[in-house]
């Protein structure tokens, strides 16, 4: 018997299903114990690392959610909503933690995330690293220590695959900023810039999404004011940020009590 | 007798002609002898320098543009198309060398100061600095050595009373790696990036207008490729850099044949 | 009779001097009242406004500081260590709010500011704008709740007749990190790394000081970690915002009990 | 029989040499046919694949250089000087192209490589990215065009382990800016600025070293001059760009006359 936390990675042969594999077997401090793929799936029945191109880890990928989760002690779900929100019941059922990086959930399918945090402890946030949550905070702080006289501008960068802009971390940056002051973000968004704009309107925050190469994820939050400027910047180079967090968010989850959760309360921050 | 070239300054009263008059007076190599304003503007008729606030500097604004040339050797112009093409035909009328800052001109008036680039020397540059003119050619070089697995993005920032976007300079550095690249800038330029705009095209230039505070002008091009980047930056933190190139410009020209030139001709490049 | 403040300038013909009789003259919520410089100054006598190439300010440059303080409420001090300390004498002396932009103050300097401060409000700090304060606060707060997994470097930039490298400001930062840390900043800071250094030491904070044009002031804290990076930045592009700072400073001062305070104090952050 | 260039890999143990080989068997422009390492490494004998943690890659790591390069058209090396000029004698012997990535050779060393460029292709620089190698040019051009009113600044960035300061890199970008401006870098190059330096000199070129986290490689050319800065910049974000570069030249080598090259030769700029 071990209290070693048993981990089942979801969409496992993705980009960041493989990185949370990696993840997990680099670490002491929890083991595989289930790697899930959609049914039809060619991953399905193979060795999990096998099928990652490496040596063999000991787990066969499945499409059975149940059977894996009924093993395990959390879920780390990085896939897409709809998906998730089935886990979500399975994983309740299982009591196990089930920590969220999934993004574009409407609001509604938030909210329906409730009845599975009534019987187990959900940890769901946009961005993992523990760096974009900080930034996050220090946002909204700063927002709310200068007056207007600064103006807002977030700024983001991420690889040419991108398909939406501006990025989920930028809106959750432009969120902090207009909690800082006071405002909603709505109201204030400037999301393209382009022609004959007329001056810049006070106290909007603007957006500006970059995209090129196979940039990971950078975000700035420029507070520009006459005569001086302070910018709040983050760089992700490895995606692995993003599944240490995630394992982080797993380990932490043990014990608490149900409920939904974010990174601030992981992090301590 | 003096061989130190006269200048007029034209549109003395902006933020531009008054530091183009501080700039004249502070060089030993050109004297002041003019400065120009619209008629009824109220400083017609007082001391320019007593006008900026300063003390006397022996030249009242004048609204005679003929009259100004005519005492000059160079005219220095940052103010609007209609009046810079007014100006054109009279500084040619009177041989002095017109340096055009005016920004904002169409095809069909840069066409209209033909006749007078047959009598005179007209320099004309969308940015009068040293550094841009630089970077102009760097990224048309950059642009052209690197194939399009360099994803290249223009991301420019301004003051915040700047009514259009993105900047002259942010388009003809666009331009410049258009160039490069060989393809047409139109066909290639992602001016607003916004919502769910697919995965970013190959080939494409994009193009990004920070705006915020007193920022007076900054210019980065950004060519991403997969595990490596180059950025070429220019940042102008005083306006009297544009003041300096056109004085350049102005010198420059004494004794050129006639004609149509550029900063890169001025600065050699 | 006015409730108007009553400002004193010391060193009044310095490039620091001149910015605050400008802002002094500028704000309406505070009159120029006293302009001071060394005995033997060649502008002793002269009005201060003419002195500096513009109109009369009807304020003539004096060497006697305790004059021109007894018509003041506040007087502003961007001087050199041994003649603030003097200042500060008169100043208690004669009631007034003494600002304190000196930098280079010695340990024992500052203790012998304590006399004057039992009678008279002092505002003194190494930096005094709005965005350096916010930042050496942010950068407190991100030190402690960051580990040493994140390595911590400060880098700083200013114009090429800085005579001293790192700037007052940079330390001021890292004694910022290194309290976040519970650590003494002469423990851990790095401030030459040339040559066969070997690998970084966990634990430390690095300085690097670049030198260049006319850079009036930028500064980045960067926590670096495997994977990802936050960085804090600052960058002043005009002197007018610490006069600013100064000005917001000997207003806040007015009233308030004798003692010794910072701009922590005064902006309220 | 193939005409497709059969590689060894020397150091193959090492975080370049596995990166080699995963560039070597990811292309399907070469094959993968040696893999080197020291005599007693623990490697020696079994599959490099595996040994790597992966799958079999059907070679053998071998400690017999000879051997191995008997079988190849190209050697790529990122190992230690010794070693290095150990295998440029013996991969002149065989006529394959002897890729050389390997740091701080002396002029020595650099100079005992010529026997075996008399009868091979030898590639050899300290950087093999595409997009270092331009900014080596771009770096002399734009020295050789701007006058010492620009202050050179390079600054440099890398990850905690790096035992070395500045970088090899940032060292050929000062040649490079010191070539342009026809001095000597060695009496010019400004290399731990700390304490009271006095004024920065004209014509001087700083250096500074930044370190942290796992920062693959960064470099800034800074040009500052009053009111303007030029900043050439390049950003390493894998080091699977320094292997495509190696590979690039051991393919751009295959038929070339013997003779000694790099990377500005390889890719043509």
């Amino acid at each position: 018997m071990t209290h070693i936390p048993g981990i089942v990675i979801t969409g496992a042969s993705g980009r960041m299903g493989q990185m949370l594999v990696r993840t997990v077997t680099d670490s002491d401090k929890v083991r595989l114990v289930g790697a899930l793929e959609r049914p039809g799936h060619d991953w399905i029945g193979r060795d999990v690392g096998e099928a990652m191109g490496g040596q063999a880890l000991g787990v066969a990928v499945t499409d059975d959610p149940l059977e894996a989760f009924a093993k395990a002690q959390a879920v780390i779900d990085f896939t897409a909503p709809a998906a998730t929100l089935e886990f979500a019941a399975l994983a309740a059922q299982a009591r196990c933690v089930h920590v969220i990086g999934t993004t574009g959930m409407t609001a509604e399918q938030i909210a329906a995330l409730e009845p599975a945090a009534r019987h187990a402890v959900i940890v769901r946030a946009g961005n993992m690293s523990l760096g974009v949550n900080l930034l996050v905070q220090l946002t909204k702080k700063v927002a709310a220590a200068l007056d207007e006289d600064f103006d807002i501008e977030v700024i983001e960068a991420h690889h040419h695959h991108k398909i939406d802009a501006p990025s989920g971390t930028a809106l959750m940056l432009g969120e902090a900023a207009a909690e800082g002051r006071g405002v909603r973000l709505e109201d204030v968004a400037d999301r393209a810039r382009d022609g004959i704009t007329g001056a810049r309107q006070r106290g909007h925050i603007g957006f500006h999404a970059i995209r090129g190469g196979d940039i990971v994820g950078e975000h700035d939050v420029l507070f520009a004011a006459p005569g001086e400027r302070i910018v709040l910047r983050h760089v992700a180079t490895d995606r692995a940020v993003f599944a240490r967090g995630a394992l982080k968010a797993a380990l932490w989850g043990q014990g608490k009590a149900p409920g939904q959760y974010d990174m601030v309360d992981v992090l301590g921050l």
